[in-house]
């Protein structure tokens, strides 16, 4: 097939917000506690760095936050911070802050008994929502004295997780969740009016009905929210067979079309027109089980949606960094469709560098210079960085002709080929417990293939099937080292 | 061009003396005080392990073992063993221990004043061979008392180096080596006579005549050593350009005529007959700015190596582990021809490679079954390893049938596009010094491509111009998770 | 107050079963998931060094080992030991093996809903005695395809924990735990009789009926267990305030009794004789909140404790080694009583330091030649150890004449003035969540304070309130260096 | 004795410049590749924390940074900066940066043969000062490149080491000094105006003379260097027996005034008035075999020149961080007088922790109080803090009274019987190269004393002979955690 033809223009200057680093998901807060979240977490820092975390669980019982206790025949309250200060302390040190979500409910705190998970949060109202905002001012006080006001006022707060479905959010009870949001937000805004507070968290069910509603509340309320929130997953319905779930992808258009219809409503109303939108999840798949995660394909196809998501939002955070999950129980495999960009053991998966590159490109640009389906090009400040990715099953080939001039061309290559850890666990024989060998093996394994070439005035790139492909123009001489000959090297033997 | 075809045959049983791990070179001793020398030599431990370790200067000034002073107007001599301790600490705290070379000359306890060396290690004759005693007693007692007999017994010692060439050993005075040898083999077996001391140490230059005349001498006089020594460089002398030397290599085959002549010399003699060979050093360019070490031939080139050299020797020590060197200097850029396994930076080199490929080999083989001029390979207890290799320029194919089964079929890879951190430095613009970022990309980018299958009863394997493939046949069964279909994941998009 | 005055006799020989390190306890099984309780591990096997490791709830939901599934209408059960092995896995790199627990039951395989403690350990019979048996065939083949057998087989198994507690085990039914025990046993001695299983694991409420019974029941039965187990506390009822219990000791020497007790009870039986005894928990405070533990009286307590437990029993294992510990809640500071040799921060407690004196006696012991109330002391390769301890309130001093000669004296003394955490802590605030600053004040602090002596024939030390401390007698003369006087350097100013 | 009684004052204001972290000395430039050397500076860096670092040796060929070669029978030159980066590398990794000392000479580039030290360092003027500035030049643009200009422009710049001394520069020739620093300043300022450059970089030996001569070159030739510096040391001549040098202190008041008299004579030229003063080295002992250094004594000596150093000076850098240190050859103990902070094997000297205190006073200090022969009190953000010493042979009692109120009072505590670690390995036997157990026994020994106390308005400090005493005191309440009574715990047994 032959190649595309496409020319670099310098002086173009195409609308790109790649927020790609603001923000990844987490399983519950309470998983901070183990060292495997924390390595496979170090890891993703090192090599990807995000700024902040989101997870559900910051007030399920497991982190204990919040306790009752009957004294001289009253039921008095008190706080336990132990296990927060533990967390927030590992967040830190790795160079990452919460977006803190208000939820799910102490199981002492609760007006019921619904749970949702394997981990069992609670996800019901407050029996009492002054005692909900004293606990919102304690926890508030408490991270102020522990990381200082100037830190914690940089950290967004959502209020809840998807309340528009009933299992998060009790009967999907419309008003409640808004008098939740309104107390929240009150008892948060008189801590300080510095604290950016946000919903509604929903994910796409009956999504329009619950921004539209939302705004009219707020409006109605004279409440001006400092952003909006909501979820973003693009799979059909899955067929689930023994432990796993199998998805079909649906257009990305279509998801794209969506997150424009909420940009719509809210930019409808004039007080809340511009104001930020958080997606504060999104991914293929919706479940830990959802096979697809782990694939070459996921990688390619979450590239598209880099280059898009932030035409609308002002930031989208992958759910999840890592596979230390719990929601339907302890996965079984390493391998077994976990949402995170690494699976146990620290096993990057195709995805995880789907991310490193858009990181990458962020760090480098100037300005981008070309978006299209399948590619974002940037200029940097001594050449070119470009991200092509391939959904299709056929290779693609790009030629890229731009200023002439002495480049090196660096590019790194995720396909099925180069960097398939799926692939190399599935030919291992599937082991539900692989050693550690096999696991040092599969780390060393899922790596990009690195390549370089000096290059002049045009490049051509091919992209296989579900590849991501990641490539870096630099101007550069070569200024050998005197009686250095790399060519006379290469021709001795 | 049609593959070759190989029957694997698993009653097969071919004499492989594979003794890769048993000893590496390191520049001068007092370099292992240096933490980059350590960070290398950890990684080189890490990933293939070898048991000992050798190099130049224990008893030079820099390590500053032996000091004479003036007391009440006379001469008395003191040992100073902080930073011996130091670097034996360092070296057991990696897992490799010394094969002790007894050299260069303290300068005061030197009759004269010749050095070698940018670091100008002294290469006369002591003054006196009461004192030169006096300083291995205390040496030996010493490091016996610090690390136990037990211990101190297993690492061979070996009388100085390549005293046949002039640079090296005064005037390269034959009786002077020889009482010098006989001097330490006597001081030594005194302490204990379990202690293993061999020489010569010579290398190619009129190797012959010495190693006749050693044995001569040896046979005369009664001495039965423990081990024999020499070393073994594979090219022509090279052409040097500024600083860099331009090599071509010899045809293996005469270095193990060569070899092999050394092997009958000493059995020739009944009293030396099957005695140890250790060759003590060897790799293709014998100077440190030989370039043809960096490249991916040196890689294809040393695999036979590997597979020849145990044939007529007990073991045989590459030249060196890393870069940390000064011989000629402080190298001017990571990549300068250094004779290390790893550059500067700890990048390792394609040979790295070739030395883990065949350590592999080493720790999983249970018989040789098949050893050609491109290929080993052996039985392992559930399946098959081999390494293949490409000195030529031309991709070469085997194909190779085996005991019907199910397998997973690992292969590394190893060549000019999937593991060449020269090229990549070369492409960056061959910077003296690069940055962090740089060499963190050199170093990510030094990995060999891991790819995998699974197969029943036939493999072919591909070998690239100058590439090096590492590969093992396991027998394993798929037993998926409840639920988990593979192909069908793949299928999901 | 005049010293004591005691002689070392180098011919004195006294029986002292000193296995201090043969085993700890820790938290619930499935916390070893957590970063903390592992670095607070890391520094107990850094510091001691213990061979063996016991828990609770391995077979607990949060392990998540057992799960029932309904396929086709049918229940089926299928096993997951992702988390079993990073446990395990953390245990073997930290140099330190399970000591087994089985207990408590998975949900799915209970016959009741009782549970324990605020992580909920079910302890009700299994429904099914053959699944019971399938699980535990199903977690040995696993753990020895893992580790291999000769790893595996020196891993002591215990079942159950205080069935003799109706919280423990429902309605504290001995038929039904005899049931389990026997079930159990013939489970794991069919997969290889080389295991070693054993029980009854009461602690002491019921101890001799128990104990009785239990033999009574084995040897009507013909059963002969490997080893006993039991527990041992020394503490009066505790008075609970708010989150804390207030214990008083009781008299060492009532213990001492009690366990004597038991070691006959098992000595009249022909079959059982002298079988090892393993004291599975001891501690002086039962309860997690038990603020005694935290104290300098508590590590001179255990002292000994240390020096007489071993005459009856095999081994005891202090519960537990660290504070990341949930069976009455999270705690609320660092100094809460925990169980810890260790507080949350990785902050020794006085008691670590009894534990680490005393395995230094074991290591350096040859004999030991002097046992008192409040003093051991063993003659070692060139000179003596010891350790005193001081319950009272008023100091106590010994002189202790050995054998001539040149030695080195070094005291470690740990007591309320040199190591004592909770004080600094208590000093600063009583700060629930201490800084990072202050912790590592905290750690700093919590050391022993040493000194050091030359002495010739006779040492004087004291030992003050609540104090514990190490000494060690070394035979050694002093070389100075050529010009060094150390007087002369203490004399310039 | 009875106590000093001293009344805080909230309202005083003392000037105290503590500028004790702005610079510490180190061995010759090249010993930072060696990792013993690294580990010692992190050590440093964690605990006390400089911002500069300063050492000979930059051009010397050990770091081999020039270099002459013959190319058609002409003379070139070529620079290396490979050791170089991976010095400074090491340095910025370790938050420390150069405090740059232009020395010595490149063998190449000398005009004689003149060396100085068992390194042998060159000590004659360049053969041709444009070579000079050409090397200047090239070494100044190399850093600008690789660190940015922002931060190089941060690192003073000082020509040369004493140059008074005819080891040092040859024939103590001042006006080729002048020549020399005059060509440096010229060609560093036309890089940029914004470096920083001063000397003359003398010590005591004939100071007076050459400050002067200096100012009046200076001043004639109308340059106005950005600072001047000198040496400060504080002893009288030693006396050497074997390889140590016994030194007695002199007076420190006397030093006061050298330092003064520097101050005025610089004071005395309108341009140079009041330009900083960077006293580039200072110790009491001027040897590396100099014994006192290791004592208790120095610690306290110590203590008394760092709260007036600052008076008449900028910065003082202490000479030297740690024992890696070759100037008079290998160190043959552990406890040698080397004039490093920490001695070989990671373990801090006394003088260490005065520094350590200083530096906490200086972090948290709002403004001096206090200030006495023997004391330093700082106000802090929420109490007091102190530095006491004593150089006596008697203890010494102060009472400070201060403002009413709930305080935490923290004493750490430096003297012969709590924090002696030269006393310990003499104890031990003085050995020279001690095992790895004694060495960790020696670094855990080598901590303060740290005690805590609950006070309201008055406390007493006792300082032993040869002590140093931090103390803080910080107001605090105490808020008990519900049910937790301190002392009700410690009455428990």
């Amino acid at each position: 097939m032959a190649a595309e033809k496409i020319i670099l223009k310098d002086n173009a200057n195409i609308k790109f917000n790649n927020n790609v680093d603001f923000c990844v998901g987490t399983g519950r807060t309470g998983l901070a506690l183990c060292k495997e979240y924390l390595d496979e977490l170090s890891l993703v820092q090192e090599e990807i760095g995000f700024k902040h975390i989101r997870g559900h669980g910051l007030f399920s019982d497991d982190v204990a936050i919040y306790r009752e206790y009957e004294e001289n025949g009253k039921t008095k309250f008190e706080y336990n911070f132990t296990y927060l200060d533990r967390i927030y302390d590992s967040y830190l040190e790795r160079n990452i802050r919460p977006f803190i979500e208000l939820g799910f409910m102490p199981k002492q705190l609760a007006s019921g008994t619904q749970t949702i998970f394997y981990w069992k949060g609670n996800t019901t109202p407050p029996k009492d929502y002054k005692r909900w905002q004293s606990m919102l001012k304690a926890y508030f006080e408490h991270i102020i004295d522990r990381y200082g006001f100037d830190e914690v006022k940089t950290w967004p707060i959502e209020v809840w997780n998807e309340p528009n479905l009933p299992g998060f959010w009790k009967d999907a009870d419309m008003n409640e969740y808004f008098k939740l949001f309104t107390k929240s937000f009150e008892a948060i805004k008189k801590i300080s009016p510095e604290f950016k507070v946000g919903g509604p968290a929903i994910c796409g069910v009956r999504d329009e009905e619950w921004i539209k509603a939302f705004c009219e509340y707020l409006h109605k309320n004279k409440i001006v929210p400092d952003f909006f929130t909501r979820h973003h997953y693009t799979v059909e319905f899955p067929e689930r067979v023994g432990h796993y779930d199998y998805h079909v992808v649906s257009d990305p258009e279509d998801g794209f079309k969506n997150l424009k219809s909420t940009r719509d409503i809210i930019d409808s109303y004039k007080e809340f027109k511009g104001l930020p939108i958080h997606i504060t999840e999104f991914s293929t798949s919706y479940t830990p089980f959802g096979v697809i995660h782990d694939t070459n394909f996921n990688a390619a196809y979450l590239a598209r949606l880099l280059s898009r998501m932030g035409d609308v939002n002002e930031s989208y955070s992958y759910w999840t960094f890592g596979d230390v999950f719990e929601e339907q129980g302890v996965p079984y495999t390493p391998f077994h469709g976990g949402f995170g960009l690494v699976a146990g053991g620290c096993i990057p998966k195709p995805t995880f560098y789907t991310f490193a590159f858009f990181k990458k490109l962020k760090v480098k640009a100037e300005k981008c210079i070309l978006r299209q389906d399948d590619a974002v090009v940037v200029k940097t400040k001594d050449g070119y960085a470009g991200v092509l990715w391939n959904t299709s099953k056929k290779k693609i080939t790009k030629e890229f002709d731009f200023k002439k001039g002495e480049y090196s061309l660096l590019t790194q290559t995720v396909d099925e080929e180069t960097c398939n850890p799926l692939k190399l666990w599935h030919d291992l024989g599937e082991h539900a417990n692989p050693t550690k060998a096999e696991v040092k093996m599969l780390r060393d394994a899922a790596k990009p293939l690195t390549s370089s070439e000096r290059v002049t005035d045009k490049i051509t790139v091919d992209v296989k099937k579900n590849g991501v492909v990641y490539f870096e123009l630099v101007r550069s001489t070569i200024t050998p080292d005197r009686g250095y000959d790399y060519n006379r090297v290469l021709a001795l033997r």
